[in-house]
């Protein structure tokens, strides 16, 4: 089965089964690293890095190399083109042209997603605001797989930065897909999983949320019961303590697992003042912390670059698995190249061929007028390039009204409802509602027009209902 | 025949023969792109880019890296070497050592002539200033070629920066040289074509100049007639309006033709006021603005990156080229590369291998003293590497007297001038006279001495004739 | 004889005979530099630049590409690992996954001694701080041979820049090593010759240093009498002027030479006031000085680039190597880096196989606490980098104590020593002396405790000894 031309935008770009199929090249590409440099020779890549970044760059350059491929890269492309005023979407229908394949990496949330739809060519996300890095969750992946054989039923902690941290939202829709058994959060403070993460993982993939007892991560085994923790997974930061609880734990599965902390992402925190994050809550792996026999077997994962939140002294334990994340970074880049660019292919029969993410079928808004994406740090790439970008949603919920912006997937709770169908010919009943109007029961998907606010339904020529502004429409219509 | 060694650093540099043979084998890159791999195996190019490039760069590394070619690349070079004092004949000449042909963009005009001089390897000009991009009018000539099967007899619009768009300049020298039929000018305010250009299009191409009545391109049937146009070449900014003329109009030869438009160079104005161009007037192509009958078949060209001067509604236009532009310079980059390097040659019959460029044989100044060159931007590379670098000139015009400056080939009009001949011996004829005397033709050329200053003159030992000083030395001598 | 695996951090790294081995192939190389494209097929260097530099990085990209081997780069990295906290150690261990080699520039004295020790695969140190640049090294070592067949013997003059030029002090080691018979060093005002070079040189080579006469390059015909100049190495600077003595001259065995200037390290100098360093004195090399007889045919080198301390008219002058040295670069870099991934070995006989690098054995200090490197510049990479550095030094001498670091190699002259025998369950003897006390002949080097500052010595316990306040602690114990 061919995965080729097809690109890599976020996790769910791939199915269970293509994944662990790509696995098992990732394998065949680690046993012979060096014998692979005729594969993709004549083909180019193009890498793009409109964010500075060392590491996951000449990953991917060393990948296509290893493959015999070559490299076309522009790094830190802000001073260039963009500064000149050309937009994604035109860099990617040139570079589509260029190359055969391309890896973007850009700071607006969804920009992956623009040059995914214009540039005729695969595209592979490398991370794209604090949206979504899929490669990096497919190395963590890789890693629990190799380590612990099955990702099904284990139980993972997630620690830092769950806020910005790109990884970890990839990564947390995989280990839901997967069949992970808990996940723990424990984040630091100001840095909780946001809402429309949840919701994904609660709603799409049917999670349970609970509440846990306050307890710093230490004292996790009290938590835990006699339950081991498979992995941690930890974000960097400068704090030196770890202090608070685990503030919310999901139950999604059965059981085994890994933990996985992150950085904290001081360049897309909104509130850069000093006091906006609470170092000293953030928390910091050490064998110190990782003494009780909860811990015994517990794989320490992080994505790398680490500031302060693991120690040092972490680097020669044998639980310690970051480095080996990274080294991982190659042979899964090069399967996956290799499978976009169609010079090797997955072993999928016949039968299994459906993927496993049974993506929940929700409605589709799409008029590009009235509501646009209001993601909080505004880094949307749909709030950036208006010139050509109609905004677009999921209804993910009517009741109350939530749009999930196709491009960076935040949530909008837009205020005002009106219908294309009872104002036709009949100007009288032009009119719009407040959202919480039970009124959007009785309006057809199809006739749905979304207001963010009473100006733009005026602009678009509705008039208020008594309860659009007396929040009272029930009699009026 | 071999095009081994040569450069390209102005289009001059290629007879027309030479451009048709080049084109015959873009025709064939183009059909067997993915097959070329093994061409220039063993060759290196250097890509080094004094100036934020992500489009042309790219384009020059995809082809050389399909050639199966490798590239080493330094970008934005301003902050490394030249901030260490580097010379451009230095860097030249180190990496003339290193690979096998060099390819420089600088903001500097004749920065890549410097570069030819010294490097002892083929150098293709990607951009030097607001002087040439002669790789550029080599994708927008072969884009008319396959679109309209000959350039002679065509009828060319070219809109918008026609001052600082280096694209332009390269542009209209060819066109001239394959014989187009009219070239219409429809600049920005305050962005018309530098005197320079054309005075090399009338006087060393043959071309003339007409004024066109004042009209706006909406409108520019009423000037043609019953006229097709067969392009419009835009350039961008943030215009929103159009307003003006075609203020000059140059007939060349007979009839068929293309529109092109050329961005705004913001970064090369020298005067960077916000009223210094008046946005107001800046040509903006859309559907609405090419809906008369005399644009059905127009062409619309532009180089990219666009602004505002192109709206994203022509994207979808039939009409539309930009993006087959980009697209086609792999094809004849590659060729270009493979000519240089030797690894191909150009099938061109005995017979027609005299270039058809007959350059005018201007006489040539290079005393190195006296007078230097007035580029109004001052980015001449003459003006920037005095150290070994001596100022050098074409005598275009004797009355006036009007050099160009074999460099950037902005032209300078010195005031004062003075025979080696008159004083040998006699240090009382010793004497030097204004520019605009009747002298001048009394003077061998090889005897002419040339300064910009009266104390330049005197520096060197001149006295003043009565004239020079009374603007009357028709009895003194 | 393979040198597969090795590192070359400081010229020290390579014996004499492997040197000249390496020269060898470098000649095989330069004879034969297009047919070498398949050497290293399927292997990738890391050309990782955290200071800016384009001659030496595309010296390194250019010769891996000629051996047919794959380069991933990062430029000026700066701003992008570095500004995310990144250790140096964490970048190597994670690079030394993605590549076969690694060439490290850092502006940090023993960064590239870092990398070698936690990467994994050969590192080659292309510059870190004032330190070494042993690559540039080699390059003018194999000129020198090019050019005068043998090292021994030759009589070569160091101008410039003597104290912040990398290239000179790897070079002057070298020099030594292989038996130059004189240096004569022609420092710029302020910019003598290091006192940790110093000793290097004259205690672990064995050279000896006269003061010469004061003089001027021009005149150093009268200090050297009728003996010939084979070399002046040259750094360069803005000044103009050439004005004061040889102040150092060193004799190291027996007769032939080069002059070898260097240029003044603007970014790496202390002090950045305009007059900290004296233009007027800073040697300038130009047709004119070195006219006298004993300069007939002495080789002018540079290590490029050059600002004002090289004329532009010694480029014509068949005694000028400085072109040659770049262009010799591509060929010794080819030879390096073959030799380092172990696809191509050096011919050596058996019974030469012992280095000549008899380097002098000193007694290591690494207790890790309580004197750190006091390096002038502060640059040294186990200041900055302190979470997982322990300091270590050589001692180096005891009388007076003087510490040379193992990163950056500067001398540190602590004033306070103590012993771990002495203390031993009688604390009242638990007490700390000044280093210039005659007990440090008592004291095993094994006992031996070190330490900056007496605050230093009292936080691990110590007491003061009556001499260490009193500088009288002979009957106190």
């Amino acid at each position: 089965m061919s995965l080729k031309n097809r690109s890599l935008v976020t996790i769910d770009d791939l199915s269970n089964r293509e994944i662990e199929a790509l696995f098992s090249l990732s394998d065949e590409m680690s046993d012979s690293i060096n014998e692979q440099y005729h594969l993709c020779q004549g083909k180019i890549m193009a890498s793009l890095f409109f964010e500075p970044s060392t590491r996951t760059r000449l990953s991917f350059e060393a990948a296509m190399n290893r493959l015999g491929g070559r490299v076309i890269s522009a790094v830190d492309i802000g001073a260039t083109s963009l500064a000149k005023g050309e937009s994604i979407a035109d860099m990617a229908r040139v570079i589509g042209n260029y190359a055969d394949v391309i890896v973007i990496r850009h700071p607006w949330e969804g920009a992956a997603k623009v040059v995914a739809d214009y540039a005729g060519i695969p595209v592979i996300n490398a991370g794209d605001g604090s949206h979504e890095h899929p490669t990096q969750t497919l190395c963590d992946l890789y890693t629990l797989k190799k380590e612990r054989q099955t990702i099904r039923g284990l139980k993972i902690a997630l620690c830092g930065d769950l806020k910005y941290g790109r990884t970890v939202h990839s990564l947390i829709y995989a280990l839901a897909r997967f069949g992970v058994a808990r996940i723990y959060f424990r984040p630091g403070s100001g840095l909780e999983m946001p809402p429309h993460v949840l919701r994904k993982l609660t709603q799409d993939y049917g999670g349970v949320l609970y509440k846990g007892p306050a307890t710093d991560l230490s004292s996790l085994a009290q938590v835990l019961g006699d339950q081991s923790v498979d992995a941690i997974y930890i974000t960097p930061t400068d704090s030196h303590q770890l202090a608070l609880m685990p503030d919310i734990q999901i139950n999604l599965d059965t059981s085994e697992g890994a933990i996985y902390v992150t950085r904290f992402q001081k360049e897309r925190s909104e509130d850069k003042s000093p006091g906006a994050v609470s170092k000293k809550d953030y928390p910091k792996i050490s064998p110190g912390v990782l003494k009780g026999k909860e811990f015994k077997r517990t794989l320490v994962m992080h994505p790398l670059p680490r500031i302060d939140e693991l120690a040092y002294e972490m680097d020669a334990d044998p639980r310690s698995m970051y480095f080996k994340q990274a080294a991982r970074g190659i042979p899964v880049r090069m399967a996956l190249i290799a499978l976009l660019l169609g010079t090797r292919e997955v072993d999928i029969p016949e039968g299994e061929r459906l993927p496993s993410v049974q993506k929940t079928d929700y409605p589709v808004y799409k008029r590009g007028f009235g509501v646009s994406c209001h993601n909080p740090s505004g880094n949307c790439v749909s709030i950036h390039e208006t010139k050509y970008i109609r905004p677009e949603f999921k209804i993910v919920s009517f009741e109350p009204l939530a749009l999930r912006c196709v491009y960076c997937e935040h949530e909008t709770y837009p205020k005002y409802i009106a219908s294309s169908d009872w104002h036709e010919g009949r100007l009288e009943t032009k009119k719009y509602h407040s959202a919480d109007s039970h009124l959007i029961r009785k309006i057809k998907p199809e006739n749905l027009i979304i207001f963010d606010t009473e100006t733009e339904a005026q602009t678009h020529g509705f008039k208020p209902s008594s309860y659009a502004s007396k929040r009272n429409d029930e009699q009026e219509t």
